[in-house]
């Protein structure tokens, strides 16, 4: 359905030839600070080639708040956004080699399929305007996130066809083993990333590599697909819930509903399956203080503390057992070359008939770009409701006596943290 | 949670050391033919090194319907199964060097860190057996779709460690433009899957080199990882709810899921994102004529007609706009090497102080071939649930008059179905 | 939280202080022809004092489709609904008396305990604005019913105050045995009961009594509550989903979701309980050939048959075990007096001081009238969503094959449906 | 379908010619101390005539705890709980008059309507027997409940047939303006109730009434309804998720979906109808301390603190625009006469052929006092899970920063408690 999470909600809405695209976001914290320009940036920078962190902003998809918040403040009540279509008037039907002619590899014959129906536009929902509502929604989640718990995610471009910024060695099948991709996802920011536009990979060469190879496909007429690579610093441990939504089953669900994916792996991930065990297990060790020890303080901004134990390899990616353990999670998102191509291709119509069909204009030859605040935004929103589950069973426990004894382990945190909640000294 | 689908809804319970580990599945269609020799096998095959197609049944783990069907047949209400766990004596806490560790890449950290309490016996819901009830549930969706639709679902080891059936190669940097492996898809079968045990690649060299490596490993006190290939067979078009629950986002939840996966692709994968859209589109093609047509014949035995159109080729891997196409649909799930190695690990205690860990005993090197049967179970609840979807909102729409003219663009077939579930002539 | 619905889902947006209220309706048929024009009318019914059905259209709250649509017909995709909130200005907080006391009997004090913060505007999502998300949907689900399935759904008002339609008498303790209630359900229109406006009781004496009464609480600045009875006349059989979701459980959600109600009861209702069971049950009889029975044959528009038997009485409302049983569904909603009233009265601010407060201006002093046509769109909420899980399960049956021999119970209708849907002559 | 409640999550299983019944309950609290015997008393309750708080524990409907818990606290994972059928050998089908008729009010006819197959048990999931998953699963809620909150859930028989404890009067025509009333609900306990029994009416002159009442219609093979009256004491205030998830909608559906309801009121109810809003209305006054202040002290048992105002009367029931505020909450639920009666009934078979019907054998003439238990274990479930969603909300936002200013109103509890939850002095 349209609709994503459980307690943390949102459903979109719109295709590209109608009034508006949007979305309800249901189940956001009350008393959070929230306005337009929080949410902009990241609509802004889903457009083709802009960066709201460094550019002047554009006046395109603008979003407006329709409800949920006064004075600037999250009311806990559903918030909706809206963003007007630009061009709404419904072509013709019948006009256009397109209304003959499924295009191959779009999602105009297996709509017609589902539904029985079908938007003269196309494939209706499965346009990239359909991304819209995510991003705005994600912006939210990533406020809470961040204000809260010092969430910091961010996406770049790992590969565009064969040109990878890590590509797999054999010292290292897999980024996990490999101390500079490890060091960049410890640091990368959104401004290193959008300093590299309009290809956003945060690398001099590989980037450079990269924008020529996409240049080349233009030409060409053709596409090309890649990845894009996500962190997620900070993150609570405890999210995910055993056994069927573990958290790399909800993220992997997030990232594969985005138009255009292909894949998604987690921590060592496909590379992981050819390193021993001896190898990619990750041993605990004693978690060094966090960077942001004063605002995990007892006194101080209140954030939660952070687990005791972390380990001193990360090749689960942050997650064991489908749950968070507080050390980075990471992942990477395949995307396929765009359908949309200049050259001619064989094909045929809704009628059998056999055909030529050739896309008119310019099109993008690579949507990976375009993807990495689309990946930040569904990882923001899979995220925040894993926070809320773990909140509600947290928050339930809390209020429990004391267990008595030695009989079953019992997390030490957990039961000073049950005293702070209740305002024990 | 521990719930999987909307419709048709399987929730699981149990951990190794209880009374029982099951399922509740609801939603299951009323008057299908079920009884525990339906659902036996592939909990069978799921136990280390069986085979139920081909070996005497063993004994242990044997399923037991507890509601939901009488004389044989189902009723529409919640079917429960439950499996009796061996050994349900708890320890004492406290005896064992494991109580006193967190093991390295297991859950017993992140359990503790979620829930504030730990069952003494380790991950609690992150064990293997926990997947009994998937199986189980798994068993009763595919009986369902097999009678209904004539889907069959094969899953295969594809890789163990680096030992790959279809190692990726500068012609075919994806399996999807292989005909080999296209060929396989087209025709693998669980007998040819268990003719190869106890390894299930169904290749004489690779299925070799595969043992020849685990064994290695065992050997070696350590372990390795590996992949498992999946097909889905006559999967009936339409099915994928846009936008959050495209096919391949609920498919790589479901597979995302299961214990100790790292990845997961469908299609043309990763792999697919090395090739330029000129290749990787699916050009349509007239539709053959389906091997059992008789049985889609319209006094025949019922099946739904098949897509009119299909693709050349299947890039898409069945599924485009996150809608099947009635192409073959596979995927290919990625697992870790088991985090359970008889080397010794130096790691911390729950009480931040280091030392070794050694596991005792013989221990699982791979974890692939007992994974095949896993992987097929969820697609089948997977595809289960988007079926019964779908069938509520085509259901729904064969019941509105006909649209009249050509405003906008309606399936044919759709405008006859409805006619004819109708009764028409 | 602010969605209604499982497959036919609802969600709704809005405050009367932000810029608009609306909904997204996701799970609607596709091929349905829907514009403005068949949401409209319940929308202006809603206002007080409006029948959309007699009178020139309103120009206020006019309601606007973002997105599901084209042409006219419905894509299957999301459609979106929003209204403009005319006076969006938030007031200064602190300004007004109200601003210091919560009001008695409103959600001011509630709202502020369940969010923390609240609108300054009063109770938020309490307002009866809430409500124009829920009637606009609700036209969308009725007109699919009517099309589908001949339903018609007519609410009324049953009593303002001790004023009732049909007192309990000793001979008819519950209205279910009083001949006359069953012929006033068993034809009353929305015509009829809008000829009455305001009050919309369809009877001459009794809705000049209400009126009056109504009149007198308007002078004694208090308000008055009163009751709405609906009827779903052509329901088809086998709704509503054992255990926790029988029919009457979610009517009667559906119905206690609505601000101000105080209760629900269905068929013979709370008086149903003091007749005896042998008066009380309902013998069968078999079926009158129904009044669309052209609509409904095999060649015709093609509705699904009726049952095959109906009750000759009908205390059950409609609904046995938690299913319909293709009779008419009846059920009576009690509404509180509105907690808005000119009278000053005495009671404690945020900071707990006594003090008193005396509502301005004009106020409802009953809102029995208007709760009628949300009451509608609330039971065509909760029979559309019942109806699209029943066909699902329904025409996952239809492809099974016909069950052998008579060891269980089976429903000749249904095998003959099954027939008939696989198109066997 | 099966399941119950969002986060707090319950699925039943089970009709009475299958192996068991029993239910898994997924969402508990981990760090409860439960087993067994918290829940049994409860399932000895449903059983007729019995009283697990005054009588020994009677041997039938043994609970038995399947996973979930060890060493008798629980983990956080599913707790399934199971209970044998004692007799679970099925009948021949067609050997009784009842095979070939659908008796009448019975789910016989909507079963095979719905199903299209039927058990030849009669209506399956109708039967009371699958209650007992529901109370097993509420005798958990009810112990978080009673000890995180010091929540008190309790029923009790409120009239049989004409016989009411607190019948309408033209001064009370609510009991909700009844002092005898308020002060029954004030203090009435489980051993009170069970000191009625069989009738569970806690009032002499009543009790006998009733009793007389049953064995009347017992004695004329008759049968006659009832109702149930439930108070929720120490409900902590803030519960139900506007609008359509309102507390009184949950505890209206859960009521509901208990077999043989028809009807369901709360607070004021139907008869809060005809009383004027300058009655209705509740004012607020300043809530005097609470009985368990101690518990609910800063260093004391933790429990969150109680509001600080309340209100004078109650009308509300202790539920305003959807959401709890602290006071008892109470609410009626009307049960129809048992279908099943001794008496001859003419009705039609299945083939539509006119025949008498009789039941053999002894039959409860009234259910009422039975479904108390019942009530109460519904009532649990619904508060636990607005208790768990609740706390979601609660819990993210106490870890945003303090809001700045009085631009808006802000609850100072919910400030302090912030304060308090992170730590601060």
């Amino acid at each position: 359905m349209s609709t994503f999470g459980s307690i943390f909600r949102v459903s979109t809405y719109g295709e590209s030839h109608g009034k508006s695209v949007g979305c309800i976001v249901d189940g956001v914290p009350p008393g959070l600070q929230l306005d337009e320009s929080d949410i902009q940036p990241q609509m802004t920078r889903r457009r083709p080639g802009q960066s709201a962190l460094t550019t002047p902003r554009n006046e395109k998809d603008r979003v407006e708040i329709q409800s949920g918040t006064e004075f600037g403040i999250t009311l806990g009540t559903p918030i909706a956004l809206r963003v007007l279509n630009e061009d709404q008037r419904p072509k013709d039907y019948g006009s256009k080699t397109m209304d003959h002619f499924p295009r191959p590899s779009h999602a105009d014959w297996t709509y017609l399929e589902k539904y029985g129906v079908k938007a003269s536009s196309g494939g209706g929902r499965s346009s990239a305007r359909e991304t819209i509502g995510r991003v705005a929604a994600g912006a939210i989640a990533e406020k809470y996130l961040r204000e809260a718990h010092g969430v910091e995610i961010v996406a770049f471009t790992n590969s565009c066809g064969p040109e990878a910024l890590f590509p797999a060695t054999r010292e290292h099948p897999t980024p996990s083993t490999n101390p500079e991709f490890l060091e960049l996802i410890n640091k990368v920011t959104r401004e290193d990333v959008d300093s590299f536009l309009p290809v956003r990979c945060p690398n001099v060469e590989a980037n450079k590599r990269m924008e020529d190879l996409i240049a080349e496909y233009r030409d060409k007429q053709d596409s090309i697909g890649g990845t894009v690579t996500c962190v997620i610093r900070n993150c609570p441990s405890g999210l995910g819930e055993p056994c069927f939504d573990k958290l790399e089953a909800t993220l992997g669900h997030a990232m594969m509903s985005i138009p255009a994916t292909k894949g998604f792996e987690f921590g060592s991930g496909f590379g992981g399956t050819v390193i021993p065990g001896s190898i990619h297990n990750d041993p605990f060790i004693k978690a060094p203080v966090p960077a942001d020890a004063d605002a995990r303080k007892i006194h101080g901004h209140g954030r939660p503390p952070k687990p005791r134990l972390t380990t001193k390899t990360n090749n689960s990616g942050g997650i064991q057992g489908g749950i968070s353990n507080g050390a980075h999670i990471y992942f990477t998102v395949a995307f396929k070359p765009p359908a949309t191509i200049g050259q001619a291709q064989t094909t045929v119509s809704y009628d059998e008939e056999e055909g030529v069909l050739e896309a008119k204009g310019r099109h993008d030859p690579c949507v990976i770009p375009r993807a990495v605040p689309i990946v930040e935004s569904m990882a923001a929103l899979a995220i925040m409701d894993a926070v809320m589950l773990q909140s509600a069973r947290q928050s339930a426990r809390s209020l429990l006596p004391v267990l008595p004894g030695k009989t079953i382990p019992v997390s030490e945190t957990e039961n000073n943290l049950t005293e702070k909640a209740n305002g024990h000294a």
